[in-house]
Formats: structure tokens, sequence, C-alpha cells
């Protein structure tokens, strides 16, 4: 039971320590949220309030069946990125439409974790390789930071990609709202500040390192309200100057989504999508800050805690979730010690929509969209590039594609492309698999590759390692390679296929060796393997194949040279 | 230029030995081609001198370009199912249209294997698994067989998929015409005849085995010849039997294919996978027969034989064409020595345009078809499912898939799905691999399994050994067995992880060794590793991670835990 409600496990300990812990936490969080749920919706496409509710229900299911502890779910930057392009695919502009859109969106993604979760599929989320998931999160963050340009303009600019964006901007750009842009740069300049030079600065002052760091995640709010001030004294509305305009106030409303199939099927893709990179945004962040603390999170768990926050988004208005990496952070140093911390954050946003959304109408929209710029440029690293370069060509490729992909075609594209290259690229390595001809190193018992390494062999026996498990995609490339070798060399009598790096023999590949066993058999030679794995040992013992051939099988490599340069020595001798 | 112009090698030693062994192949293969190059016709749903046609300019083609000495190009069963199955998705009815659509499926087949010719992309058939192969034949010449009962009932029947033909061939039961069932039923009888019983009778006669295997291939030709003089002598045409009817006379004609973009857009698909097919299929059997004469073909010289081959094929009035199995194996056997053999069988069935074809005419289709019953029973092969079964669930799996899928959902659908699911299945292996705690097999340097073999451990020391490359799929897999492994057992003080199955370390996988590594440290914990390969070495030395590393990298399994041991021992000395 305590396996798919994680809440009886902690629940039962809690105490007044953990109590005030999560308390402060949840306070700190609160306040970092209310502008960036605003901020994320915006970038969603949304009305501001759907990034209000998404920050209430969530948490609460999160918080009742999620397994980590610090974690803390809502809106994200890239989650919101592709909902936007989600729903802008849809080509629907009616906001009502829209709103009901990323509720279906949200239950989709919900649905489709819950299942992934049941079938314990968290492994999937394996397949986005590093190098992938670090070239999508940066072309997303160039991409989203371009999308906020226009609020800081004040002028209007549509386009998913990176090139249209660029493209409509510098179309509308007469167009910018003076008023507007001096807000939007003095913002982006006040929270680079706060963001890099206050801690310093108020660490001078005499507080702690860690208070200092926590202070700072304010800076968000008081820009928030330094503006919001500035906006309705100054009547600067009445300039031009974009506002967030009415909000609702009161909690978040029960929604049903709608029963469309048609919009169902269309966003079934995306909410997969979304799912996979949400899961692996989140849990990454999950096991570092767990790990620190000598916890474990599950990962097939995890699915259902996100799963269900979904669900719950899509009931009450809201629209994709997921585990947020700075806002996660912020949870972990101030000091959140159990899931409960996310439920009181809830309470925060749910007190913030009953009392304070009035007070948001003059909020200029410039100042959200520059909470987005400055969070979002910290995600940029193009370092990736070079370092990827200088490792491996395959990993550099992937990391070039995705970027460029995503840059030029879309968030959905770029992902999709860096995981199906990423594949294909592996996929080819083994298809080609590095082979070398060992010897054995002078002293030792051990047996090296011949070119890289002093080692003695002998003229009768050629030792082959093929570094791959045999299977379908490389059997031709080996059948090829091993008989054009022994083809090329005279007075061998035998070819000892070395299986150390073996791990698996496929049936193609079983039919391979059969017909390598037949052509040496033709010429003369006699096929021995050795240091064949238990697994694949066992495999082979279920076929005729061991009967057939014309060698032995031998435990090691040093006993197959042993036993065989003993028996020529013997024929030599007779 | 020999290298494209495989004609120019052999061409220049050519002299009259090989040229009477070459007529004597060809006349052979002519006698047999003839009957089936017409039923192959009739499987694809084309008029009877397309498989002709199909069978003189692509054999030239071949000729020049090929690199097999013995292989018969010509109309297969299986890619005329294909070329079936791809037109009747179309779905047009005029019969024109339908010879147009089969030539552009040969060009675009063409034009696949060319560019994968020059691209030197023959790699990419190894993706066919045998399992996947030999699943796909067999449930394709279950229908191919099924979709011919109506020639022999002498009835109407339509449907791609196995249950539409059976419900088909049921629903028309009853229109049955006895005459055709009779010529059909005792045509079927006689091929399996002479298939089965025909040379053991001939051998009893004094004949060779030799002899007496190739009299047999004239079986079809007599059946052919036998029943049509029957149905012209007793006006059987009359009584409803179906027969070929006028089979217009003289040598094929220049067709232009025509430039249809929509047309091209929706044959490109099922021409990518014919190609692969025709090609695999044929190299499978060129290199077979090319091994028994120690000689070699090239797969990617190979692709652009067959590549001019079908583009012939499109501008002389004829559909896909590859190397088909039987047909070679009779070239081979009857001797043929240089591709010269499949030119002098162009000209043989060119003869037969020019002189044959008005004998053609009442020539009745049940007898087409029992020719090609009879030759694709042979094909069938359902004992691959218990050998699959025997050998493994993956191999298992991805045969029975492919069956089932190509009987109930079409050639298309069924290999396509089975090469989906190898290599997925190829994916889910590798990232879950096998993991084994090793330990010194005594009175040895030789390091093996703990569960598997009696081998002794250090207290102190754990050795791992991975038994996969790592990379993205499968690095948190291994993170997190290293570390709950670890975390298990007191008194640790080093982990070595066994790099002898490590063929790759990629990017992902890096970082998550400096992840193990890290948590490793923080547990008191040193990491090492060993045996690590010269390839996967060279990646490691081109970043911080070895410097970083908090133990060593030793060349040896056994030098390894030697080291640690003996600075244990000097440690607890002083």
């Amino acid at each position: 039971m305590t396996r798919y409600l994680p809440i009886l496990e902690w629940g039962r300990q809690y105490g007044r320590d953990q109590l005030t812990s999560d308390l402060v936490a949840a306070l700190i969080v609160t306040i970092m949220l209310i502008p960036q749920s605003l901020a994320y919706a915006l970038l969603a496409g949304l009305p501001p309030q759907m990034g209000l509710y998404a920050s209430i229900a969530p948490l609460l299911a999160y918080a009742v069946f999620g397994t980590s502890r610090t974690l803390a779910v809502g809106p994200v930057a890239v989650v919101s990125l592709m909902t936007a392009a989600a729903i802008g695919n849809l080509g629907i502009t009616d906001p009502a439409e829209i709103a009901a859109a990323a509720m279906v969106l949200a239950l989709l993604s919900g649905l489709v974790l819950l299942v992934m979760g049941i079938f314990r599929l968290g492994i999937v989320a394996n397949f986005l390789s590093h190098p992938v998931i670090a070239g999508f999160i940066t072309a997303s963050a160039i991409i989203i930071a371009t999308s906020q340009l226009k609020y800081i303009l004040g002028i209007r600019a549509e386009g998913e990609t990176l090139l249209l964006l660029v493209t409509s901007l510098v179309a509308h750009l007469s167009e910018t709202n003076i008023p507007t842009l001096i807000i939007g740069v003095s913002a982006t300049a006040f929270l680079f500040y706060v963001r890099k030079g206050l801690r310093p600065a108020l660490q001078k002052l005499g507080l702690s390192r860690k208070t200092a760091d926590i202070a700072t995640k304010a800076g968000p709010v008081v820009a928030v309200a330094l503006s919001t001030a500035a906006v309705w004294a100054l009547g600067l509305d009445e300039w031009g100057v974009p506002i967030v305009g009415d909000v609702p106030q009161g909690l978040p409303p029960i929604t049903l989504p709608v029963l469309d199939v048609d919009l169902w099927l269309q966003l079934l893709g995306p909410a997969v999508l979304i799912s996979i990179i949400g899961f692996v945004e989140s849990v990454s962040v999950a096991q570092t800050l767990a790990a620190k603390r000598r916890q474990r999170i599950r990962p097939d768990q995890e699915l259902i805690g996100l799963g269900t926050a979904n669900a719950a988004a899509a009931f009450t208005g809201g629209y994709p979730v997921t585990g947020g990496f700075a806002r996660s952070v912020v949870n972990y140093d101030a000091g959140a010690e159990t899931p409960a911390a996310g439920a009181y954050t809830a309470v925060g946003i749910a007190l913030a929509t009953l009392a304070l959304t009035p007070l948001l109408h003059y909020l200029p929209k410039a100042v959200l969209a520059a909470t987005i710029i400055v969070a979002v440029l910290s995600l940029v690293d193009l370092t990736i590039l070079t370092r990827a370069w200088r490792y491996s060509f395959a990993d550099f490729l992937s990391v070039a594609v995705t970027i460029l992909l995503t840059l030029t075609l879309g968030v959905e594209v770029g992902v999709s492309a860096g995981v199906g290259l990423s594949v294909l690229l592996f996929l080819w390595r083994t298809s080609r698999p590095h082979i070398a001809e060992v010897g054995l190193v002078e002293g030792t018992e051990h047996f090296r590759n011949i070119l890289r390494h002093k080692v003695t062999t002998h003229p009768e026996i050629l030792t082959i390692r093929v570094d791959e498990s045999l299977y379908f995609a490389n059997t031709r490339y080996l059948e090829d390679y091993i008989i054009d070798r022994v083809a090329r060399s005279k007075g061998l009598r035998h070819v000892i296929l070395m299986c150390s790096a073996v791990n698996d023999i496929d049936m193609s590949a079983l039919e391979s060796l059969e017909t390598i066993d037949h052509r040496l058999k033709d010429m003369g030679v006699r096929l021995h393997l050795s240091e064949v794995k238990g697994p694949v040992m066992d495999k082979l013992k279920r076929t005729h194949f061991l009967d057939e051939l014309t060698g032995e099988v031998f435990l090691s490599q040093y006993g197959a040279v042993q036993t065989l340069t003993r028996e020529g020595d013997q024929k030599d001798a007779a």
C-alpha cells in the first residue's frame, strides 16, 4: 500500500520539526512561484490564472503520490513552450477553445504518465540521451527567450521556430512601445543583477550565504510589485503598455476536459513527448537532490505522482506540469523535508488566488517576460557542442542535430529527431563492431590487441576478439571479416573467437556462426570459442551448434591457446 | 572501372569452354523461366507478357553490372506479391493504369537500389534479421498459395490479407468451374509428383542424379504444353475454363514511366521495401552459391546490378525483379560460369516472345496457378517458430509477430513491424544489461561470475562486470545497480568496474560514471576500471574523467586485484 501511496510512509512520522521546516520552504517557494506561474502561462499562450490553477491541485496530488521529498511541481518553462507549440499546431484562435485544449493536453499527459507508471515503463525515458536533452534544453531556452522579446518591446510577433520569430520581430520593430521597452529592459537588468550581484552584496551586509541566496529568490516578486505600482500610479496602460488585466478572483474551478475524439488524437503525440520530457527533467532533479541527502526516489512511482498531478491540473483549469529544476533546488535549500511542503505551497497559491488577483490587474506583461528571459538564459549551454565534439562524433551529431532542428523546425521535431538519430547512431556503431586480433601479453595470462600491445602469437592460431554482441545487424560483417582474414594467411589451423565482449548471440548470429564454421571447415581450419559468458552459453547449449562445431569451447583464452599449442606439438612430434 | 563494370573483369577471359557451359545453363533456365514469368505476372495482377518482358532487358543489365556469376534475375514470387499489394493499395482498376504503376514501381525500386549502391548502404539490409526474413517468407508463401486457389477453382476472389482472401474464396465457392478444377488439381498433383517423385524414378531408369534433377525442372513446361493442347483440342474455354488469351507477339516495347508526382510518392514506400527485400533475397542466394565455388560477390555492387536491372524493366514494359532462389540454384547446377548465362537466357526469352506467344492463347490460368502453388509451398517453414522458441524469446517474438501481421495486415505492415520489433527488442535488451559480480578462478588469472564458478573474492573489493557497452539507454540502470549494491555491503573500500565487455562509453555514460564516482567517494569507496579496451580508453583520455577518478585504471583485472590487495595489506601493517 505504501508502495503506491508514499504519503503513508512519511506521513506516519510527521512531527513539529518537519512542519516548521516545510512551512518555511513553502513560503519561499510560494513567493517564487506566483510570478513564475503567471509568466509560464503567458509563455504557454494561456490566461494568467491558468498558471496559478496549475500550481494548486497538482501540488496536492504529487504530495500524496510522489516519492521525492523535495521536488517542487508546477508549470515549467520547457513544458509551457511545448504546450504552446502543441496548441499552436491546432490552428484555433478562440481563447476558450485554447484553454480547453490545454486541459485536454494535461489530461492526456496524465494518462500517458499513469500508464507508463502502471506498466513500469520508466525505462523509456532512458532513450533520451544526455546530449539530446542538453541540446534540446539549450535550443528551447533560446526560442523561449526570443519569444518573450515581443513583450519587452510591446509589439505583436508570432512564430513557432526561431527564424519565423525573428522575422516577425524585425517586421514589427517600428511599432515598439517606448514605455514598455523601458519597463522591460529595466526589469531584465534588475533581475540579472539580483541573480548575479545581489547575493555577494547581501553577504557583505552580513547575511549568511544561504539566507542571501534565498532572499534573491524574492527578486521577481519585488519587480512585479514595483512595476505594477508604477503602471498604476503613472497610468502607463493609457500609454499602450500591455498589462495582465483582469484575473478572476477565487479558487480554481472544477473543469471537465472536452470529449472530442479528433482533438484527443491530434494532441496525443505532443502529450507523449511532453510527458517523457517532463518526466526526464523531473526525475533528474529529484534524483540529484535525493542523492545529496542519501534518500532514494522510485522512478516508476514518480510516473504515478506526476501522472496524478497532470490529471489534477486537467480537472481544475490548469495545464501540463512537471517538477521544475530551479524551484526544486530552492525548495531543497530552504529546508523542505517532506512532500507536505508542496501541499503548503499549494495552500499559499490558493490564498493568492483569493486575495491577490485584483492587485495583478496593472502588472505589465513585460515584467513577466523579463522573469522568463532571465530564468531560461541560465539554461543555455552551448559548450555542450564543443565538449561533445571533443568526445565523440556520434554524440556531437546528436547534440548538433537536436539544437538545429529544434531551432528551425520546432521543439517536437527537434526532440524526436534527436532521439531517433541517437538510436540510429547506436545501431550503426553496433552494426560495424570493433574487431581486434589479440595475442598474449608476456608474463601474464592476459590477451590484448596485437596492434596496441607487445604480445606473442602462434602461427597456427588466429585469435579474434569481437567487441560487440553478435546480432542480426552485424553478423554479415563478422562473416566477411573472418573469411577474408583467414583467406589471407597460410598455415592457419585454428581460429579462436574470443567472446569476452560478446554479451548475446541471437538467432541470426547463430546461423552466421554455423556458416563461418562450415566455410572454415572447407578451408581446413577449426573454429573454437573462448570465454563465452554464462547466459550466452546457456542459449548455445539449447541448440545443435556445439555438437556440430569443428572446434572446442574453452573457459579461458589462455587455456585455449595452451591446449591448442600442446596438441600441435604432439602432432609435430608424431 | 572494373569496380563498377564487373563485365570487364570476367569478359576478358571469356573462352569457348565458358560459352558452352553458359549456353547449356541458359537453355535450362529459359525452359524453367517461361512458365514462371507468366505465372508471376499473373500473381502480380499484370498481363502475362509483362512477366516475359521483365525477363529480358533486366537480365542483360544484370549481366553487365552484377558481380554474381550464377544469380538468375527476373520476376520472383515474393516481389510479385508485394507488387500486387502496392498496386492494390492505389485503388485503380484500369489495366493500362495498373501496368503503368507497375513500371513506375520498377523504376523507383531501381533508383532506390542505385542510390543505396552509390552510397554503399548495403548494410541497411542487415537490419532484416533471419527470424524476420524467415517469418516473412513463410507468411508470404501462405498468402501467395491461397491467392492462387481462385484460379484452381475458376472463381473470382479478392483480398490482400489471408482472412479477406479466405472469406472471399468461401463466398464464391459455389461458382466453382468443374473443368477448371479438374485441370488445376491434376496440374498441381503432376507438379508435386515431378518435384518429389520424378527424380528417383528417372534415376532408376539410369539417369545421373544431376541430369535427373535438371530434367525435373522441365515439369512446368510439360504441364503448360499438355494443358494448352487439351483446352484447344476439347474446346474447354467454351466450358468456362479461364485461359491466358491473346499475348502480344514481339519484342518488349520501349516504355517511358509516367511522371505523376502523386503516384510516385504513393509508391515510394512500397518501392523501398521491395528493393530491400529483393536485395536481401538476392544477396543471400548469390553469397551461398559464390561461397560454394570460393568466389566472392560485392554486396554494394550488387545493389547497382539489381538497380540497373529494375530500371531496365521500367523502360521495357516490365515490373520489379530480383535474383530468384530456385532459378539461381538451377542455373548453378546446370553449370553457369559467368553472368553471360543470364544474357543468353534473355535471348531465349526474347525468342519465345517472337515465336511462342500465339501458342499461349489456350493456356489455362489454373496451370500457371498450380506452378506458383507448388513453387511457394516449398518456402513455407513453420519449424522456424519452434526453433526460435527454443532459442530465445526475443527471436520467437520477432518471427511470430512478422508471420501474424503479414498474414492479417498484409506484407508491407508485416515486414515493417518485424524489423521495427527486432530493433526494439535489441534496444530493450541492451538497456537492461547482464551484470555479473566476478571473482578469481583458482589456479588461473581468470575472473568469472561468482554465481556460476568456484572463485575467490576479497572482502574489501567488489568487482562488477557489465556485459554491455555503456550508452544512454542503460546508464541509469547501471547507476542504480552499483549504488544499491555498494550500499548493501559494509567494509568495502574498492569497486572495480571490469570493462572487458564494454565496447563503447558514450557521453551519457561518461556523465553517469562521473556521478557514480562522486557518490562512491561520498561513501568512502574508490572506483577503479580494469581491462578497458583501446578505443574506449582513447575516448576517455580526451576528457577530465581519468584525472578526477578516485581510483586507477588497470590493464588487467588480475593486476588490479593484486595491486589493491597489496595496498590494503601495507595499510593494515602500518
